[in-house]
């Protein structure tokens, strides 16, 4: 079993990087706060044994190293970097979970055929530099990595050059390491576990999703002078469009959900009409006819919105994900780990996206999560047991021996 | 008649400062730009021979003597504050035009009994400090200086810190000036002169106007694992109380207007629920019944559209006027100007709140406007013929002369 205080006491550390306002974090990625995070990470790695690698989108792996040469290695891990308003352990406790596998068998002295390597993965969260999961995603090959450099924050700051000024741009080329499998933890992030007083929730599955950025274009004019009749007022048509995405979700329901996360009015002026609207509509569903579904209904019926407004409309998919299923042999090893250490577990489907969604497709896979407090994520308020984080990082511990072993 | 060519150039000279990004201006209250602006303006008052004077709120009170040492004198003004996508007149022709009126006077040499005062008022615009009319408001008593004063902008900045970094809080105590009359020439802002083809506005009425800031608070969670049946929701709140302004607005036909022009929803993230909206609703009519009954059905409505989604709700007044009666005398100076240049004109209701609608309740005050490009403002593509712009300043100078001469 692994050290429950120690791998909490960590994520107590690493918590007061970032800080947020409300008791969760604000450690966005690429941030100067990000730095400090992967410092104190390389750090504790290090004293750990392990050799740190760093890739040029800033993907780092500490490996363990293993008594077989040609083995490939076991990796293990998730994210350090936190939404705006985040939790202590969205992406942290599987980065600090795959961290405290290792400690563990330095503890035991146990030597594993393939060796281990913890991996942080960055810009998971999607906030700062649409679409999540971008640097996983360069490695599973699915985006190329010069359009992931290009993408831009919100204030046109494009992601290679922020990489490069936190000083974690690595000389080792994306995605050319071969992996045995890929095991990540993670908290729920929904209510199920929780609801059911189960442990440990061992995902067969992930929801895919569509991210549809959509920008609506009138004519700022002034509230007060300007006649009802004349206004070209994009703000009332992200309205319109907000009830279409919910009502969309609704109708599909179960096994969907929708809604508009990012909602930016200009020139944001108490008496000036919007003449410009962008906002990204987030659809989900584990059912690959739904996701598509929703996505084709909002691209019918918001330019009929529009027209009978007057806007113009221009709606571009900013991230997208198939629903995935997960490695058999993987799942099959976590299920068993769960199995024999006594946790109560059931099977479930992943409501957010994950690295290990986009490392599915290049190496064996699967996911573990354990329980949050009311489902709540995303939010500060963010909470989880040490029980509960200790439950899966065992979990991870048995799986990932048992398919480094052999 | 005044210098149309002179006008101009100065209109155009003092767009060259807080230029936008699309042929507009960017020179909001208490910025450098702002600063640079009044700087500029002073300039020109003490070349056409005027005094400065600063007040304490920062409004400017350029003074051409007049010939009888008890009279009061004649006020002319507006401001030259802008909208952060704002355009080249709206404001800046009232001062300038009354900087024109006093240096037609020095040319061709006329003494009048009434001083003449050209007047800069702070913060008439209200985007980065709301109220709107800030300022004057102060000077008319229907504002505490204390209280304008710990006004905040989106970035936490006081108003009264903002006033002393640029250097222009003046010794004068607010609102100490007695006027014989004030006169503030302006843009119309709206359709109906050009749509008329009349030269001149005679602005007899203003609309009256509630700013009701709205505070929806929901719970942030993450958009793909909280089941539809768990979310709390602001931005949705949102997206139905701007369609609810709408329709109030549209029931109140003919003679209403109303629309959210700031919107605001938290942590703003793709992939995070909005556990927070912010916006403010814009209600206007030249009818108190109506303008009052808009009110009274959005803190009906909104809170039962609140409590539906689950939502907490607060509703604050952040900026009010009555409709506002502009002064007889004022109003008929400035008619019979119009009608002795031969300027075609018609009575008009302004739809807009201004400094005149303030100064009216301590001064008599009257405004003229002239016609506009499509009734666009608020809107860097805000244009005016210098055909235009001359009329509206010949008007001036023939009221403030007939009224500053006995
Ligand atoms: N786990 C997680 O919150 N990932 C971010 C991507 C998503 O929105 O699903
Ligand atoms: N004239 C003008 O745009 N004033 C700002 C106050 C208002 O919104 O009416």
């Amino acid at each position: 079993r692994i050290n429950g205080d120690r791998l909490w006491d960590s994520l107590m550390e690493m918590a007061k990087i970032g800080p947020g306002v409300a008791g969760g974090n604000n450690r966005q990625t690429l941030t100067d706060e990000d730095a400090e995070g992967r410092a104190l990470f390389q750090g504790w790695c290090e004293a750990a044994g392990c050799e740190m690698g760093l890739d040029s989108m800033g993907n780092m792996f500490a490996t363990r190293p293993g008594t077989d040469p040609d083995a490939l290695p076991v990796y293990v891990g998730s994210h350090l970097d936190t939404q705006p308003t985040g939790g202590k352990y969205d992406g942290v406790l599987g980065v600090l979970g795959g961290l405290e596998v290792v400690r563990t068998l330095n503890d035991l002295d146990v030597k594993t055929k393939h060796p281990i390597v913890v991996t942080n993965w960055t810009n998971e969260e999607g906030t700062r530099y649409a679409p999540a999961m971008l640097s996983s995603g360069v490695f599973a090959g699915v985006h190329e990595e010069d359009w992931a450099k290009a993408r831009v924050d919100a204030k046109g700051k494009a992601f290679g050059d922020e990489l490069k000024r936190i000083g974690w741009e690595g000389d080792e080329p994306v995605g050319q390491r071969k992996m045995h499998a890929f095991f990540e933890l993670h908290i729920e992030q929904g209510p199920i576990l929780e609801a059911e007083g189960k442990d440990i929730g061992i995902v067969t599955h992930g929801q895919g999703l569509w991210w549809l950025e959509v920008t609506l274009t009138g004519k700022d004019a002034h509230t007060g002078s300007t006649p009802m009749a004349m206004r070209v007022n994009a703000g009332l048509g992200m309205a319109r469009i907000t009830e279409l995405v919910h009502r969309i979700a609704m109708e599909n329901q179960p096994d969907a959900v929708g809604a508009i996360g990012q909602a930016n009015v200009y020139p944001n002026s108490r008496n000036v009409i919007p003449g410009k609207a962008v906002f990204t509509v987030d659809f989900r569903s584990p059912d690959q006819a739904k996701l598509d579904g929703m996505r084709d209904r909002l691209e019918a019926e918001a330019p009929k919105i529009a027209e009978e407004l007057g806007l113009g409309i221009s709606i571009e998919a900013v991230g997208h994900f198939d629903p995935v299923t997960f490695d058999d042999g993987c799942v099959g090893a976590l299920r068993s780990a769960a199995e024999r250490l006594g946790y109560s577990h059931r099977d479930i489907i992943s409501g957010a996206g994950h690295d290990a969604c986009w490392i599915n497709r290049v190496a064996p896979t699967a996911m573990v999560m354990c329980p949050c407090v009311d489902g709540l994520s995303h939010n500060e308020a963010e909470e989880i047991s040490k029980d509960w984080a200790s439950a899966g990082a065992d979990v991870l511990l048995h799986a990932v021996v048992e398919t480094a072993v052999v």
